[in-house]
């Protein structure tokens, strides 16, 4: 049997990639199982500093996994259990990737919909190549996409987010940009390493910054804006705290290259 | 005495026409409890699926009616009491359209301003011929526009509201589109069709998936993640339970058309 | 010595200056607390209906004063203490703005990186020369900007926040202009007469109506709906009580000029 889902790790960047190429790497519940797996083991693993989530073949993701479900309804309760453990186990998958230390950026080709639309809009960053489609669908089999829209609907404008909803109508990779579900859209070619450069941009900068940050940047977004900057101004005192925080200053005021920099 | 609230139904589809064209629509009490008793009958009818707000003559609506306003001024309390019941209930009236189980799609032609502007972004959805203008515009006569900002604000981005609120200035369609206060611009020549082409299409859907998913849109929009996911969970748990939503699964897998699609 | 921040009165228009141009406006513990002391000023000053902050020199405003905080690390506790202090402070003198009665504009050439793009988005509006470049790229010397993030990420969408605090990458004005983070775009040489002709359009406004609006916008902007419209229909109630409201709607009616209008 096949993994679902592959690692390979390049100097401090994972690459996860979704490997269900034949079912569009549907998000069943051993999907669902396999992408936390892999998550937990990158969050206890220092080297790591940035994580791309991308999908094997043709689509990024699109969705749940029906069949599994259908069969569920042969359970003694309808299903019911069933879809309460499947939802629940998402929605904690899905929430891993904020608290994860190092940031997720999506890689995304052909479509993503639904539960892999929300995948997209669950990451931090993401990526998608130029004729990439997103689609929040279910509506159009009678199922609303209510757990992918809480992703949805905290990365673009509710009622833009509503309209995808309430239609099924897919959009394309530029709206999506547009809207601010994707940071950019490169060729479908340049894709993947697209995607490695932007991580490993990221990889290149001090780590514990970056873990502070994320973690911070997510601490601040609900709050008013006293206790906003309350938890920031914390956090960017203990950021400065740090030994190689004070040399990445002292090497920036002296026009030179922390000690830190491309170290490992 | 003409109507000052039309109603006119095409199928599982209710238009709501704002019908003072001679006074550009302007939201006088007696307008606002026209509204809120439209929607009242909308709310508890089952047949409809979809409602279009649209407006008679060439302004979508313009705001309170000035003149009964200043009338109440002679009023013992200066108009105070008068004042209060008018922006209750106006409110009142704004925040039926979330609460209604049904999406509504603002078709606006002409200038929207003040509250007409704040009745465009309490809408679910809205679609403006091109040509048409937004704002909130009561900074000019001394009266900052304090309640249309509430769903304003909501809608597009917060700077971009202020700049509204506090130049008084309009914009065009094609700007409110890009801020997200308008879903699409469309030829003003085809405003009503393709209003009702978008209702048409809401419609279609299993009216069940598209009332639950409405209510759960609304419900998680303001929760932190965690309560958001727990929220939106038990929404798509219970409309999977839906045998309809059964069914539209079942003849998605076998490549059919479900039973339920336009069997009324 | 030279005051660190200047400023110039034109009719009911302040216009603050930074002035260390030689040091691109860092934001030293000092500048912080000039630019506090003049909000303090203002904020009591009832002949002050807008503000401009702009800056000398060629950039607008490159963040906090870094060889003032790397010498607080000689003191015994490494710096701890007065690095607190100085994001305690600077985080008080960002929140003044929108508490201010006045609306605040922020009118930027050149860069505005780190603090400096906090103060950009602190601002209630901003204009911005073509050609301003915007940052918050403390990240590239190991400093995450966890307090600009929460500016920022309250002016723009999320993930477009986060991407450029996690690369450090610049945006052009443009771009800015897109997320929100700039109202407006204008020729590097018209910019200052563009942002006093915005400042004086909202100084012709009546300037109850403007405080009372500001106070108003912000007060609503993070609570429910409910909550936020009836905050807003006090506002508003309590606005039409002013005596100059019912002249200026009453002038409005009679399709003459206010008598409150330019009558100082």
């Amino acid at each position: 049997m096949q993994d679902l889902v592959l690692r390979n790790d390049t100097g401090h960047v994972a690459r996860l990639t979704l490997n269900a190429p034949d079912r569009f790497n549907v998000l069943s519940l051993g999907m669902i199982d396999a992408v936390a797996d892999a998550f937990r083991q990158i969050e206890t693993d220092d080297a790591i500093r940035a994580v791309i989530l991308s999908a094997a073949g043709k689509a990024f993701c699109v969705g749940h996994d029906l069949r599994q479900m259908q069969a569920a309804r042969d359970d003694d309760d309808a299903g019911r259990a069933s879809f309460d453990i499947l939802f629940d186990r998402c929605a904690g998958m899905m929430q891993m990737i904020p608290a994860l230390p190092q940031p997720v950026i999506a890689q995304v080709q052909g479509v993503a919909t639904a539960a892999g639309c929300q995948l997209v809009a669950a990451c931090d960053l993401a990526l998608a190549a130029k004729g990439a489609r997103f689609g929040v669908n279910g509506v159009d089999i009678g199922l609303f996409c209510s757990t992918p829209m809480v992703a949805l609907s905290r990365a673009i404008a509710p009622r833009a987010a509503f309209e995808m909803l309430v239609t099924g109508d897919f959009i394309d990779a530029d709206r999506a940009c547009q809207l601010g579900l994707v940071n950019r859209v490169v060729p479908a070619t340049d894709l993947a390493d697209q995607a490695m450069q932007l991580a490993q941009q990221i990889a290149r900068k001090l780590p514990q910054a970056v873990r502070m940050g994320k973690r911070a940047f997510y601490e601040q977004l609900g709050l008013d804006l006293p206790d906003a900057y309350r938890s920031a101004s914390g956090a960017i005192c203990e950021n400065l705290m740090l030994p190689e925080t004070d040399e990445g200053i002292a090497a920036f005021l002296e026009k030179r290259q922390p000690s830190w920099a491309g170290k490992d």
